[in-house]
């Protein structure tokens, strides 16, 4: 039997809990039984069915023996960095669904953990309850891949599809998406790219084998996605979403972003709506892989905790372990070298030569013009349309 | 460093050839390094870039104390089936894509190899280079499975792509797939549904822990599907694809089955198209999760079976092994009993009471009805058209 402490019981705290009773019955008898003993919060909970288990002392934990696997449900940078390393330090396996953390002070942790002989896993920070990461680790472990893109912030794409569904504006999209639960007061880490960022940032780290800071990761959210966009996008039969996206070289170059693209329908991408999430990974010889399921939530994001637990449990900490380099400045090319075909909106300066080699003129309004390009990188892009003003342009995925 | 050792250099085999020699430098540097020491087939090879490890003696594969792993992609519950106990048994661990056999005599092989401290691998047996299996049994180990559904052929998603986008009628798009190289001579595997019967026999037995056999399976092919009944699935919004589904009761019951059904638009799932396989996997508090990729082909395929090769090396055989039980008569329940909206399309006898509770009609040729019923069992679908002349009947995903 292992022993369980939950730090933080937050949203995702709880559903860990929760999926712990659910589950517990059937791990037990699998022989992999794990016992929540200890739930850690500064908060009084005491009409909580866990009321028992709670303690503020987080000392109480680090001192117990018994508890070998730690739950990390606290978020940001600060006491979390300290409990965890408090924790490994004990010799206790963390697991956690901390994202920040994890992009920020990945390489540090993963190194004092296989100094003290445990493991420090985090599946629930990417991708919600969908094995993003193992999938990558392991299950793709043999095959070059060749660069992923992917749907991987929930409330973003909520707000594009009420955009292209409903035809409703950014503003009141993103007021919806406040008022279903889908985003924080302060919606900025979504709609500005940077919960998108952080998790290109893990898995860059994981297939290159270095850590691949979040700073170094060209980062654009949808602010500037218009409903004009949307439309012009119907034309071309595309939605637009914002992807996270990296493609590695066969020099072994890195480069990594976050920006809105235009996806055809014929890429089944194209096709995740509301806050679902979904990773396309392209290898070598396996093709195109797609995963797809619920990014966020209280139980989805508990179930890939506790599948991290399961793991622990069942193979004594062998051969399952997320692990990666230090970060190592100039790991990252520059993301605007890569060519695309690129959709832009823009208002033209009087007498600007509107029919361009390579520039495929497919809307017209009375103050805008919308074109699609031949592929060229982001410099050449920028190039064809100087000294204009440019209203969007994102590229097109192919 | 590993040896292995290939038996039969068909599509499969070669493929394994290839991208063992495309992934072997990484593997290396990784320092889970496998050379490819002998292939073994009855047929000469001398153009191959393989010729020098042509054997057609698997004696001399079984008695190199160095080779450890061994690949079979031979095919087939005979000579496959004899060669699979004697590497086992000779302390190797085998790696295969052969569905049909691990279908058969799966918990067999893996009771021989956990007898030899060997393993027996199959990712590659289910859905081509998507890591379905993995997924299944570890990713989402922890995770309570209430039942999966999944477009698990190619070649009949293939053909039903055709009938949908370009109204292409069954024979002529069976055609096409032979002509495309996706369907054997004798496709009867494939579109009669046992190709896909074999896969959900695997899913079921990993999920479940014992051994499903194929023939507890009810199995209906896509050799009734009219364009008549393409059109109508357009006019619910839905397409119609051959699905493998398993749904786990509380109680511990199964219910597996093979058949065409109608799924609507809103679901991933009916986007998957052409030889692209797709599994829907529903847990208690993951959600919905989807895996998507390209369901065989050489690479993809080869892919899988380097994989599970991968895994062998890194893990030192610990974990990671798949496993269930031997079979037990009575397992499976009559999935008839399922409750699901149907898709009818029947020649009424004259006088039939066209206006029944719980059918809508949904269309109405010169010859015959379509209607969409409520939700029901395959007995009270019966029912209700007892004594009519009924031409498609299809459930009807949600």
């Amino acid at each position: 039997m292992h022993y369980a402490a939950v730090l933080g019981f937050g949203t995702v705290g709880s559903g860990v809990a929760e999926a712990l009773q659910i589950n517990t019955g059937r791990l037990t008898a699998k022989g992999e039984g794990i016992t929540l003993k200890y739930i850690v919060d500064v908060r009084d909970f005491p009409d909580s069915p866990f009321a028992g288990l709670m303690t503020k002392d987080f000392a109480v934990v680090e001192a117990d023996p018994e508890v070998d696997f730690v739950v990390e449900t606290i978020g940001g940078i600060g006491i979390a960095f300290e409990f965890t390393k408090r924790a490994l330090t004990a010799g206790k396996s963390v697991v956690t669904s901390n994202k920040e953390l994890v992009a920020t002070h990945g390489s540090e942790l993963m190194a004092l953990a296989k100094d003290k002989g445990v493991s420090y896993l985090f599946e629930a920070s990417v991708g919600g309850g969908v094995p993003m990461l193992r999938t990558v680790a392991n299950n793709l472990g043999s095959e070059n891949i060749k660069e992923f893109f992917g749907i991987l912030n929930g409330t973003t794409n909520y707000i594009l599809t009420q955009m292209f569904k409903n035809g409703v504006a950014f503003a009141d999209a993103l007021k919806q998406a406040q008022a279903m639960g889908y985003s924080e007061a302060n919606p900025t880490a979504d709609i500005e790219g940077h919960d998108a960022c952080r998790k290109v940032a893990i898995l860059s780290s994981l297939i290159s084998g270095k850590q691949i800071k979040p700073e170094w990761i060209a980062t654009r959210g949808i602010t500037g996605v218009a409903l004009e966009d949307v439309v012009n996008a119907e034309k071309l039969g595309c939605t637009i979403k914002l992807l996270g996206r990296a493609v590695f070289g066969k020099d072994g170059s890195i480069r990594a972003y976050v920006a809105p693209h235009l996806i055809p329908g014929s890429i089944l991408l194209s096709h995740v709506e509301d806050v679902m999430n979904g990773l396309f990974i392209r290898g070598e010889s396996v093709g195109d892989v797609m995963l797809y399921g619920a990014g966020a939530g209280k139980l989805p994001t508990a179930s890939a905790i506790v599948s991290d637990l399961y793991v622990l449990a069942k193979d004594k900490l062998d051969g399952e372990q997320f692990a990666w380099g230090d970060p190592e400045e100039g790991s990252c090319s520059d993301a605007g070298e890569l060519e695309s075909a690129w959709y832009v909106r823009m208002c033209p300066a009087d007498g600007w030569k509107r029919e361009q080699a390579g520039l495929e003129l497919i809307a017209e309004a009375e103050e805008s013009l919308a074109y699609r390009s031949a592929e060229m990188s982001q410099a050449a892009m920028e190039a064809a349309f100087a000294g204009q003003t440019v209203l969007s342009a994102f590229r097109i995925i192919k």
